[in-house]
């Protein structure tokens, strides 16, 4: 699906341009022309791109054949960028769902592909479409509003990924389950897998604030360079949030192993408090103590009364006698 | 709640300026004018803001609606900063709490807004109140006085948390607690918090000492800078303290995996030297030793007499040789 | 064996040049000359090295004697460069194999030995004999274009073992082994042993792309930039795979700790379960309850009846309140 | 206590100066001047500080009330230092006691006041007296003097430790006990403490050296830049010891938990030996061996002989068994 | 022992000069002097350095007594250097042996003094006897041949230690002992040893390499810089093997961790089969079956073919749910 946003001079807002009035829209160098090819299948972006246009063939390849590094690159009175829109969903099996943006950005028009819907870019042309303020601004200027939208998605997962190891702080303590375990090492995954999406946009928005492209004037260096900071903070969060995670795995690992370390303690508590009782009736068990009759006097009630004190005395003062060790 | 603070260019300190006074008050170049919203409804600032300073409708609405990270946002002749006041209770759930001030700076004007009460405003305006020296430095050096006590309740946190860590760490040898446990948990995430927080304010305070602002004069460029190096020290000790925080978890799981092998080896020694005896009592239960003539000396007196002295040497034998390979 | 590409100034392509074509093209500053030396014995080597291109003796020893380290050494004229060729089989015991390729790079020539087949070489050969614009681009751009080549081989190695992790995290959760865990830390050192390759090649890259080389002229720096740029992204790469590698392993221990706690927790209850079953039977084994009347209605049905509901309710009860401390 | 110590012009050396005296000599530009004040009552201070030598008061109030962080406060034509003196008993609960020194440079005198005896102070003002060219050189270079000598402690407290460490690395692997892990434990925090003195210390030495200060001449510089380079070494150094005590602490863990494994399996093994003993002994005690005739034979000789050889072989068999899958 | 090396002018190589010659040669700017006291005493050192070469005191006094941290100090027309030769010996308690070396050098003279005889000394003092050329190369390039040699035998020893860790992580998984720990942790402390070693000889390359010497052509820089390259490299190459060594000691923790707990679960195991059986054997074992008639039919020949099979049966069933969960 092909749709067209075309801003003349006189203010005067086109929508569904046809291919000639797209032409000459594309050679308006007073308007402005943001060109959206939405699922659009190869065949027909290809003469959009090439004739239209007159992108160089090898960028338009690189554009419509999937890439997978944000990156940018100068030809000059175009430049290509590759970003990447981000969606999360923490119930998910693989929770980060990454769309690829490929932007062509002119003087005066902006021809953006992708081969999914992205939210950012449905966001940023209603707004266009309601206010054409935000296409007035210039051709870099609709680049830079697009960009922002996109890593301001990237804050909302940041922020959701906060929010569940405070949740999974709280579980840890208060009842650490394997799922708890498999949680922690999920978040970090990502954490990881965000990490890895930003630096090299984070690099893309370095030179996009920093060089000089022919397309983008000085001026609109400053938004670059605020998204640019934009992004490093977020970093820095991810960095807070990747030790918070560390910290949970060492809670989780110490709380359980101390819950383990209680099961065991008094299982073999009990075990061992059993033990002398076993000895006890084993000894009188045994075949002395009936047979002949000099022992015979073993067996009679004094000596059971004896025998069944010490199997009531001997495990309370092993008891007592772990309590103060403090064992229990 | 709006207050005043005027200070005319002969010395005389007016407060509770009317809203005509206040209107002349913010167009005095030679005057220093303090202006602080505590609680103040939105409906009653927006006017203040617009109509007697003449703030731009987009830095108002970013001040009034709660924006989240400390920055810096040069207007020309006035700069918009937003800070964090810090408060600490350690015995809380969420013992770091923040509240945010928003402050315009002009050349001769400091308009400060908070949603709740700030202890280094109320400090400070005590202050301007008791000696007006504080004020006639000008606004900058204000603002620099605010900061700075804002920034050294964070030291104060600093202190306390160091604290705690001393005590934690006598705490974990003498007497190791889940309770312990948790609270080491809990100064990490606090000073992964503080960390967090402290890191977008250093920016601030780096642009404030190096950029060039209108508002600004050289000179009082050094002033940022000491609060600067302030947060950069701050930054270090934070860095010691988790340091000593994850030392303290690692001597809490030592000495807790030190006590509890203590115990299990304990319990099993015990259970260890029972095992041959419950051995030697089932030998002599078996029926073996009672019911034919030929194996009935068995169970005579002298069987018995050498059974007791096995009962009584077999645990004692075990436990030299176990005190000699020192698992004792 | 040896084979030679070579392009006069007019776009005929020569292939298989005699000794003295060879000189002649060497000496060609407007063709473009391809010597690849395969496997070629070292006697046949140092006369065309030395006697035809004229290099150094001593940088001819270099390079035919196998050196150990990437590196560029600047000759003036020519330049010598060793780059390392990789390949990775994730089942062998030393899975990664790295050949050397040692180059000299002049202004209108590229020599390339190496002791055994790099498949970077053969591709790019096969490439210039299909088409020659690869070799119209001059002898720089030969060598970016094997460099590349070379280089991309490194993605592919990452790639396999970003895809082994994968797999891995999936084993680890549903049936974690011996050999999980040694494969981990295959994985872990073949990244270190990834690193270890990469960081002496990204120095030489860094030289082709800044330092002034005779023999490169400016407009190239850019591609070799490129490869540059590329070599730091698999760094970053490579330090995320090192961080999953090793979160593989903290879950791997994890997880195996996991199941053995629950193990020995259900054996343990099981001997606890079965410990008061034995003192009971013991205790009615005594000889006590035989031999003299008096004590003789102790062994009648009605204490066999309480007996048996003992060792059925004890347990039961145990078995109770283990449940409801949720030790199980 | 006050001392001074005043070398004129002409190379004579006065010691003990009247009030008088001091206050001629604090104006001599061509004589060198050191006023000590140890521990002497902040009430005779202050005239000292203020009237003789012209003190800014926020300065002299900032020396005589103890600050807490090393700095350096330039005063125009004279600086504010404060220094810290370190000893180290690896005995005592607190093993690093700190001493403040603050120091006032003029061009020709030198003003150090301390509450506690410095050994540093006394050492280099013995120096001084002894030999009168340790003063000729000027105020800059006395502090040097100083300076260098406090650091040089520091260096000896880094030895102190190194050797602890190495000490407890041969205890950790031939009698580790709870007190080594404290030893660790303390070296660690001991470390911590070390470098955050440093730190502070480390930036005081670099403005000394970098920034031009008016009383410091240029060709000092170069002395402080020495000072300078031997406590980055010295940081350098503590990083090292660090990794060491971490490196011991791994050590410890490892061989505790090995001598434990040990003894577990030594014992559960005694346990596993007896458990068929328990049985064969258990099943020949039960009363089917007894009662009625045909089961009568069981109990002969035969069985008898059987079982022993059993209780005999079982647990050799058992014990061969483990024994080849080097359990033991 | 005191031996000279010297090449006049006119390429004449002249050894054990006298001590007038050695004036001479001391003074002749157009020859080349390499005077080399090898454990010479200090006696007769003092004289030769501050007579004939005219060296500075505290330089001499510097050098004869043993320093401890490598430096370069410049003196003007001389610089005072100190390395450190190594040696490696993995089987020795202290593995790693370091000799100091002292070099002066001047514009035309090279003077080492050791108190140990250095390998790399008597390696170039060979090679410059039999070829000249090394000599004739300047005084500089005479001491870079000596660094690249001192520097050499690090590459060595990192080399040995590289392929101790092959061995160690080889048999860490066929066979790990209490010795293979040990061997680890050596290991460890040994690359914190060289890197401390490196760091501050990298220091004095790094100024030999920038820093302007009044005796060093700058064009000597280039090979100092070489050497410079050689040590950032080989700390690289430690940093690795620092990670190699904490990953084979992480694989030594989790195999003997494993094997561990295969041996407890399996002991464990047959403990807890062997429970039922002592439960069985003391509930027959118990007095009712005996003493009363009504009772007595529980002691027949089927309640006796149940008890069997119940014996029998019972340890089947319970490995058979064991296999089923995957416990062994």
């Amino acid at each position: 699906m092909m749709r067209t946003l075309y801003l003349t001079q006189d203010g005067q807002l086109h929508t569904n341009l046809t291919a000639d009035d797209l032409f000459r829209a594309a050679q308006d160098p007073e308007g402005l022309l943001w060109v959206d090819l939405d699922r659009e299948p190869l065949d027909s972006c290809e003469p959009i791109l090439k004739d239209i246009f007159g992108f160089h063939p090898l960028a338009v390849d690189d554009a419509l054949r999937q890439t997978h590094v944000p990156k940018v690159d100068d030809w000059g009175y175009y430049i290509f960028l590759v970003f990447y829109s981000i969606l999360y969903q923490s119930s998910d099996e693989e929770p980060i769902i990454t769309k690829e943006v490929d932007v062509f950005l002119g003087k005066h028009y902006l021809v953006t592909y992708h081969k999914q819907p992205i939210f950012s870019i449905e966001n940023i042309w209603e707004t266009c479409q309601r206010d054409t303020r935000s296409l007035s601004k210039g051709a870099a200027h609709l680049l830079y509003q697009l960009i922002d939208d996109l890593i301001a998605n990237y804050m909302t997962v940041v922020d959701d990924i906060s929010e569940e190891i405070d949740l999974i702080e709280d579980q840890v303590f208060s009842n650490p389950q394997q799922e708890t375990l498999e949680r922690i090492f999920a978040l970090k995954r990502n954490l990881i897998h965000l990490r890895r999406l930003l630096v090299p946009q984070r690099e893309v928005l370095y030179k996009l604030s920093r060089v000089d492209f022919q397309v983008i004037e000085a001026e609109f260096g400053v938004f670059f360079r605020d998204v640019y900071d934009h992004i490093v903070r977020l970093n820095d969060i991810i960095e807070s949030l990747r030790d918070l995670t560390g910290s949970a795995l060492d809670m989780y690992l110490s709380v359980v192993n101390n819950r383990m370390n209680e099961v065991m303690k008094t299982l073999t508590i009990i075990t061992t408090l059993f033990m002398p009782l076993a000895f006890i009736t084993g000894f009188f068990g045994m075949n002395f103590f009936q047979a002949t009759s000099p022992l015979g006097a073993w067996t009679g009630q004094l000596a059971l009364a004896i025998t069944i004190m010490l199997i009531v005395f001997v495990p309370v003062g092993m008891y007592l006698w772990m309590r103060r060790r403090a064992w229990m």
